[in-house]
């Protein structure tokens, strides 16, 4: 089953977070740490971790870090306030921040209120997020993993493995776990311009765990599709709202367009944390030109202002087969298949 | 209707052949300078010009300049046999390079056995080819051009411009045509990974024309199309085979199937000479998975030979809408409107 070698980007350890470097990867395996909120917010804000859900496990660490810090200056949990503030704004769009930094707040001011340590509880808490974290991610790979075959061919777009969630991940967590179980699998997977999450980060994961695989320019989609009998495809998730939408990197709806032609199933992966029931529009978010005319600073177009960089795109219901989730899979119509999954 | 700069990469004079060098473009404006077959095979090979048109046209002047040289160091036509076979190996899947060189041998041979000049019947059926490539581009374009209305968006995929065909382009030369007859148009530009004809030349070719224009990732079709009101689609072509299946830059199929998947119409631009009758099947060259695992010498991945590096990809004739040609436009059925214009 080739080396297996598992990758762990967050790891806290003795009040200091360490964070796997992913905008060095594959090149490089630096570690950057983190003893407060601020620092935290300034790894996240330069994408040292990226992934809505490993930016949740990390910005509960940096509060649970800014909250023992303010706690054992005698200024109690309020305290930390100014630098929970900074971590809150570090990535705007990504709800597992807002969701994972206000769960330790409020476990470490009931604390306070009990009479109990907040600190301790804030720290418990955060290592309570980390744990469900990864219980998702093994749960949601053994139900997906059913729906791959010994000797499937399968596509993924973007990182969705341990270095998007902390540990194993969601679409390539299900990848990994069918690898595990010992099916003979091939995993082509997109380059994913502008970030290259694809050939240096869903690689990197790849080859640490002897996947075989192949890499591809995100326009190769059809052809490889066509040529190298991709049997099904599997992309992750930043948001899922009512009827199923869901908003992932750019590229997974043309891939879904691509995967709909050729009659393949196209499966999302995401923890239902991840759905948000309730929400009906998704807001695309922008990044800066320079994603499309730089690659790694190297000028690659004089473009310049004259770029559209939207980050994610939104992949109508009728192009999912699938929505896989750790408490099960939900399928068309999803108003309904998502809310009984969140309700169990 | 903007600063309006012709674009001319290939430039003959004084039995000197001078190519705009495409690999630094467009951070550079270098030529190279060709005087035999050896200097220009060595060109194309490396990709100081590309573009099936351009290939042809450049390899009719170095078809010329060796027979020239052979026949004034008294070896007659034949002498610049050796020459010419390096530059028939340059580049082996681009047709007009066969179609060309062999025009001029077949000029020049007649000649030699007319008792004429012939190094004077080369140089003449090679600028021959240059004018009628260039008379091909023009009509293409003004017919091209009725397909776009004043205030389209209209999206194309890699260079398809003067860079690629000596004069004026097939799909940039359609889109070039209706600006110039004062139509208010955008031009939604993809990048074309791997080799980057779009970040680096139609941003290029468009910049010199001064064509309002948004560059975007190819995974970024679908979203921009959907979000940006784009009207249609145009592309080249490297190769049409009956039934009017196009091979084109990878990236093409996956977009004519986004195109079909949002009702808008899909043309191929291409000269008649692009056009195949009587073959069936298109082989797809690949090339190295350098051009994936790497962008201007900088690597971006650490795939290694883990790379499927498709350098075209086949549209089949039902994701195309027309096919327009320097004699007019080609509707499905393919099989007959491709016989009756190449008949024409």
């Amino acid at each position: 089953m080739g080396k297996l070698s598992e990758v762990i980007p967050i790891v806290y350890e003795g009040g200091e977070l360490s964070l796997l470097d992913q905008r060095v990867l594959p090149f490089q395996e630096t570690w950057i740490k983190c003893h407060d909120a601020r620092e935290t917010a300034q790894a996240i804000r330069d994408m040292v971790v990226r992934g809505a859900p490993a930016i949740g496990v990390t910005a509960a660490y940096g509060t649970c870090m800014e909250i023992s810090r303010s706690v054992g200056n005698g200024l109690g949990v309020e305290g930390a306030k100014a630098g929970i503030d900074v971590l809150l704004s570090s990535r705007p769009t990504a709800y597992n921040l807002f969701y994972a930094v206000n769960r330790v707040l409020s476990a470490s001011r009931a604390a306070a209120e009990a009479g109990r340590d907040p600190a301790l509880a804030a720290e418990l808490e955060a290592k309570r997020i980390d744990e469900e974290n990864k219980q998702a991610a093994i749960s949601m790979g053994k139900i997906g993993a059913s729906l791959i075959n010994d000797g499937d061919t399968v596509m993924t777009i973007c990182n969705t493995g341990a270095l998007a969630v902390g540990y194993l991940g969601t679409a390539l967590g299900v990848i990994k776990t069918a690898w595990r179980e010992g099916k003979k699998i091939h995993v082509v997977a997109l380059e994913t311009r502008p970030w290259l999450q694809g050939s240096r980060l869903t690689v990197y994961e790849l080859q640490k765990e002897g996947i075989p695989f192949t890499l591809i320019v995100d326009g190769a989609s059809a052809i490889t599709i066509q040529r190298k009998g991709v049997r099904s495809v599997f992309v992750g998730a930043d948001r899922i709202v009512d009827d199923g939408s869901t908003a992932n990197k750019i590229g997974t709806f043309s891939l879904s367009v691509v995967s709909k032609y050729f009659g393949i199933p196209f499966y999302v992966v995401a923890p239902l944390s991840t759905v948000q029931l309730g929400a009906k529009e998704i807001k695309v978010e922008e990044r800066s030109p320079d994603e499309v005319t730089q690659i790694r600073g190297v000028p690659i177009s004089t473009a310049g202002s004259n770029v559209y960089n939207p980050v994610f795109d939104v992949t109508p219901p009728e192009n999912i087969t699938a929505i896989i989730t750790e408490k099960g899979i939900a399928r068309p119509p999803y108003e309904n298949s998502l809310k009984s999954l969140k309700a169990a």
